[in-house]
């Protein structure tokens, strides 16, 4: 896999699929840029997700980040689209993503966002 | 939308009506006067929101913000006047504001005031 | 109001009844005597109260914590005379008063004292 | 009361016995030996309790930590032991110890144990 | 026991098996090496354990970390690797492990598995 | 004195002219308008004087912070105007004045000038 | 010595005349009243000397900052004071007050005061 | 001036020519392309001036710093490359630029350059 | 050398005489016992030296501190007392020790005193 | 350069040959082991040069680092002999290094060794 800007995810098994485990992912270095203006924003991503059978591999996670760089991307709207690309790529049991925006006009904004596979219930000594 | 103080709340349609996420805004910059003694007073004002239909948009909401700098208000009344305010601009299904007052005569007061939709339940993953 | 030590607590209308409420309200700068031997004891009060129908007036508030600078004072006791003596002032639905005392003999102690309104029942989306 | 070490847990009658409120101590001069090679171990020592009819008296409590400083005592026991000596000595509804020792071995150990009188449950405006 | 690497976790005898208590361990000095690139990784783990009859010997679990140092492993395979290796050398009534990954390609990786043995409900004044 | 916003600046005499002294004045509160777009601005001032024959009162000097309110300013010419008037008004030994503005457009600006009076020479033991 | 308030400041003969060193005290209990309000101020105290042949006897430093409890003092002139009924005291070859008042009116003051014994030079491995 | 990227900086008049004053600036959006991978790095800049006869325009600045989004730009030269392009274009008395980059490789770097005006000398009271 | 308290300190043949050089040892876990009343006294010792022919042995050091323990010892005498045994052990160029004690009576003392050997002078490159 | 552990440490031409700066690089990720227990030890290093000629390639940087892993080191010795080794690699103006050991036996140890070029003088606008 080359390293460059994609909107390919891609994934692995996920290894212990016998119990459910939580992976927080935190992504200081999102960018990209304000479709009314087109100067660029920035965020940090943190992600928690409990995998299925799949789990989100790393270096794809990286490039996907990477193609936001030179893209118009409203706050609300870009946050749920991450999630709905992960969720289309490794189906996970669930997933949050909490999008911590950089000051813009003295304001901070941050969105989270979540998914809960359906039917799936957690077990009572995950502690998110 | 010119840069000026108005109480006016602009809107714009929840991208993302499919599934409830959290809006948290932290406004640093929040400033009115107090009414028995003319005197400015500072607050932090930290509101979180589960949009319905309609999101908040930013540029209202920092004029609207300025537009108390020159008022006189209470702690109190001026905390739930604004939840009032974004709950008739854009009816969200929980909304929470929390304004953390600058210290006066040696005392810091922080005013917290809540507004759920009748009849919403939240969902057990949102994590407020 | 003159500017003088008092135990009278005064109060004003709750300005919003319709909805629940919070007000924290902190003083770094409490000060009592230890009855035992006559010495100086620090505390940082933390109040927050959900109130019916009345508020705490919060100079009368800063003059009834000055009231206590010359008198002695157990840490258990005084906290719980400060709960009592606000119960009684404004009879707020829910009250807690937490008195964190300064170091004495190498010990930090704090006290955390709560009152609810009988039959009051906490809103689900109180976030205390 | 003398000021030397000792195993005698004083108590004093609980001033306000009408409700049920907490007690929260923390002493960073806990010291002890190690068994096993006789060296010196440090922790400090949250203690948190909810008094029945009895308060633990400070100096008597500082005293009897001083007790420890040249016994041994292993980390899980001693935590336990001094929990079991407080319930002995003030018979409270609810206790919790939390033992945070100091690293050995470039790992950092802390225990906690709670004990609940028998029959005693706890009103839900108590936020331990 | 030799200060040496050694898959063997050693356990002792739970000295207060009349009550659930919580152990907390932490070693910021897990390493091990990246199975794709053969580099050192890096993590702070952190385990909490409530016992059933047998406590984790610290000197051998010292040495149990130890191991991994000249071996290769994924994040979430050996997180979850160790926490099957302390169900099999203590079986504990509950266990969870956070692994804290260094930083890597400008992403943050945190892996927190946890086992509870079957049948086992928490009580409910513990607070993990 | 009464409590309005004014340009002028109130003194009264230094109680220690025989020893240099420094006087450190925090003000988290100062805002003005941007002259550019005529909205707020916000900023701490950190003020440090030596004082010769005159202090600054505080009532006067919290007067006339607030004198700048609703007036435009530019970050460097505002600090160092407020610069003069305290040099007008006490003419101190030495002041230097710290102008820490609230980010804008993703820019942090922070403002420090300082003035010496003609001949002063600071005492080895004044540690600024 | 009795535990009550007084001027009284006592010394003891400094144990280690052939070198100099520094002595930090920091005492955050320092209150004493508004000359102009009555109302309690707050303030806490950094104190830094090299003794020369008396050293401040440390219980009586505790009884002389408690003589300021009950009675008015401006900020500039309390803390000369201190420093001046130290240099009384022991004579110091330097010794340096910083005085960190609470906020009042929005506004942080500290005063730094410093003497240094006619002649006295500081070597120059003490790093202040 | 329109919001885009841009080489050109441009400058406004020191308003205080008549005394030295320092204006620090710092901006934690900096982001270039790795020249070996091509990959995104981050940077936090700090700049810190006295300027001479001209101060630089902050918008200017903005989309200067914003001109290396998509240049590929080795971290030693490009702090070195915005000293001189800053030098070039307000000519101050003296400047320095901090770059703090993101981690890479576990490794983190920092780039500190500084310039002085030929023949500028401090003056003491200047506190960088 | 056996684990037990000793007053002897061990060293070692300095590794790198050719150069100069500074050796930070931070000790959070001395106690002792005051000699007025008996109870334990704690502190935080930090120890800086330039190192001459010898080096401190850490493990004779940590005995050393250790047989402190159930000594009764006064804050200067015993801060300048460790000095002066680490200079007759080692005789290093520069050594500095700061006695970090905790709170005792509301007041916070520190103690720091450094020996510097006949003659020495700092190089201009150490940062102490 | 392929990724092993390797004591060959590689350069590159300074780019801005024609001004003194700072090149400050952390690595959190040192490891070694103790030449008497052959147990790992950890450190985090910081490095900070003015170039010469030559700067420090920053890959094989990484895997010198990592030459040390199998290695025994003493922390004296360790510290002085990377300095040694990148001296030699770019002869540079100035180097400090600052190697802070994680604790061992309740002690905390950190080793500062600087080279400065012979004849080389700082210029006065370096704050190092």
């Amino acid at each position: 896999m080359p390293n460059k800007p994609s909107k390919k995810l891609e994934s692995f098994d996920n290894p212990n699929v016998e119990r459910d485990f939580v992976i927080d992912i935190e992504i200081p270095e999102f960018t990209c840029l304000c479709p009314k203006t087109g100067q660029p924003d920035f965020a940090t991503l943190k992600i928690k997700y409990i995998a299925d059978k799949l789990c989100i591999e790393l270096k794809s996670l990286k490039n996907y980040i990477w193609s936001f760089r030179n893209e118009g991307a409203f706050h609300e709207a870009v946050t749920n689209k991450i999630l709905d690309d992960l969720v289309l790529a490794i189906n996970p049991k669930f997933i949050s993503i909490k999008a911590i925006f950089n000051v813009r006009g003295g304001i901070y904004t941050t969105i989270t966002t979540t998914h809960k596979k359906s039917g799936y219930k957690f077990e009572n000594d995950i502690n998110l």
